[in-house]
């Protein structure tokens, strides 16, 4: 469908499922808000599960593992598998093991849990992460931080407990160590750390890090398309017949557009009906549809 | 001089003093390295006021207010009024009296007590700033950080005690206060906290919160030219008459050549002679030398 033209709301449903044979689900604002589920999620999956479609998660956060995310999921009542959840977390680790990054390097990680996790088992070493919300900078004359010398890419992703200790330990990094990669898992603008309000996300963490080493990151997550062809490759789904269902239209939409698949914004989360309307908004998805449960109005 | 002609070694600098009514010199890197003063400074600045030449020291650094600088630059054993110095800190008090931002509107300080000290001088009411440096966010299920509704400008500048809740504090003010003027005391990417290594600057902190609020700041720093026609205006100083000395091509230079000024880079600080002379470099100074003592050499 044409990028250009104006979305259209989700008149009957059917037409859209029909058509579609997995659909990709973004989490935060499609499926839970913090930490409240969105209503009707339950029985719209049920109804997709009993048509045969596939059902896939992806997230943009990164401070949980696919295996941490899971337990979510069953904490509000919903079944899916570990294989069926795609965490920016995950992706890093799935990124380093596309290109080979050599097991004797190391990665120096800006974030939290989630990332650790999933380096660990891919069976990347690691350093950084929460071991270094604490750690600070001295000040004394001649003080140099010292920095390890094997890192060879640094992952950057949301981080509560983001300190100065961290940027600069990453800058070095990235500026000293020859080819060092310099990965975001994300640069989203805002996440939902709870449902009261919206909090800075990932683009901050990143942001602080281009800004001090004038180096555009490598994304990972949405709106690159790494994780779209991870996806398509390893469960062999022709990219037309996917859906992309989100909230946002700068990551989601664009990642499901730029993918070549169809595209549902949902209105649940973080874009409103006059920011999708709004004439300085470029990017219209192909159908919009107040929640995901909209899809059971058949 | 053309901006786009080479840099030229400074050879007989009897041809630039003499053209030159007033010398602005950046500090960090130029006339100390740290908590070093840099060879032959003292003899330079005696030199050139034995002249008769006016001398101005610019800074960047935001973390000290003007008479916390006049204290460094007496334990370096240099004698320079209160009036002579220039920091970014008294910028953002001098911009916001420049175009009278309301006496009852707050400033929001995401920063060291330089800016705060300026700010308290020029009579504006602030909050955030080092108060805010061990404070942390609560992440139960419904919580959501308030913020003052009154605060009418966010000011960024190099903070070595950056955390999440300033990021988000600064970010609600620009997102959701009307108006609300997100202002960086400056962009750079490397600062000099100790005369050891490269620090990470000003520019993470400001990145971090282009990255969640995504909006570019109004910076006040060099290279902006509000500094400059500041400058200019205050002393009633001809442009061409005035030499920006200076170590970064990006800031310093930029910031002369932005003025219609004279430039001098000095080797003694970030730049090598090797960065100037990189075909990649698009930032031609009018003369170079290793030092400022090079002016010595009559």
């Amino acid at each position: 469908m044409d990028a250009s033209a104006s979305a259209r709301p989700l008149g009957n449903a059917d037409e859209l499922i029909n058509a579609v044979g997995t659909f990709i689900f973004d989490c935060d604002g499609v499926i839970w808000k913090g930490d409240k589920l969105i209503d009707g999620v339950p029985e719209t999956l049920d109804m997709l599960r009993a048509k045969g479609k596939g059902l896939v998660f992806v997230t943009n956060n990164s401070t949980k593992s696919r295996n941490q995310y899971g337990k979510k999921f069953e904490e509000l009542g919903l079944h899916v598998t570990e294989e069926e959840i795609f965490s920016s977390s995950f992706a890093v680790a799935a990124y380093l093991k596309s290109i080979d990054f050599p097991k004797d390097k190391k990665v120096y990680v800006i974030g939290e849990e989630g990332i650790l996790k999933e380096l660990e088992l891919a069976g990347f070493q690691y350093l950084g992460g929460p071991g270094d919300s604490e750690k600070k900078i001295e000040l004394r004359p001649g003080y140099m931080m010292e920095h390890d010398e094997n890192v060879g890419a640094v992952v950057v992703g949301f981080d509560r407990h983001f300190n100065y200790y961290k940027v600069q330990y990453g800058t070095l990094c990235i500026r000293e160590n020859p080819e060092c990669l310099f990965i975001a898992t994300n640069c989203d603008a805002v996440t939902h750390l709870t449902d009261a309000q919206e909090w800075a996300g990932g683009g901050s963490m990143v942001g602080a890090l281009v800004g001090s080493t004038q180096r555009e990151p490598l994304v990972v997550g949405k709106p690159s398309t790494f994780m779209m062809d991870y996806l398509s490759n390893k469960f062999n789904i022709e990219k037309s017949k996917i859906c992309m269902v989100g909230d946002r239209l700068d990551t989601d939409i664009l990642f499901g557009q730029k993918g070549g698949c169809k595209t549902l914004l949902v209105l649940s989360g973080v874009t409103s009906l006059s920011m999708l309307q709004d004439p300085k908004n470029a990017i219209q998805p192909d159908f919009y549809a107040n929640k995901i449960s909209d899809l059971l109005s058949l």
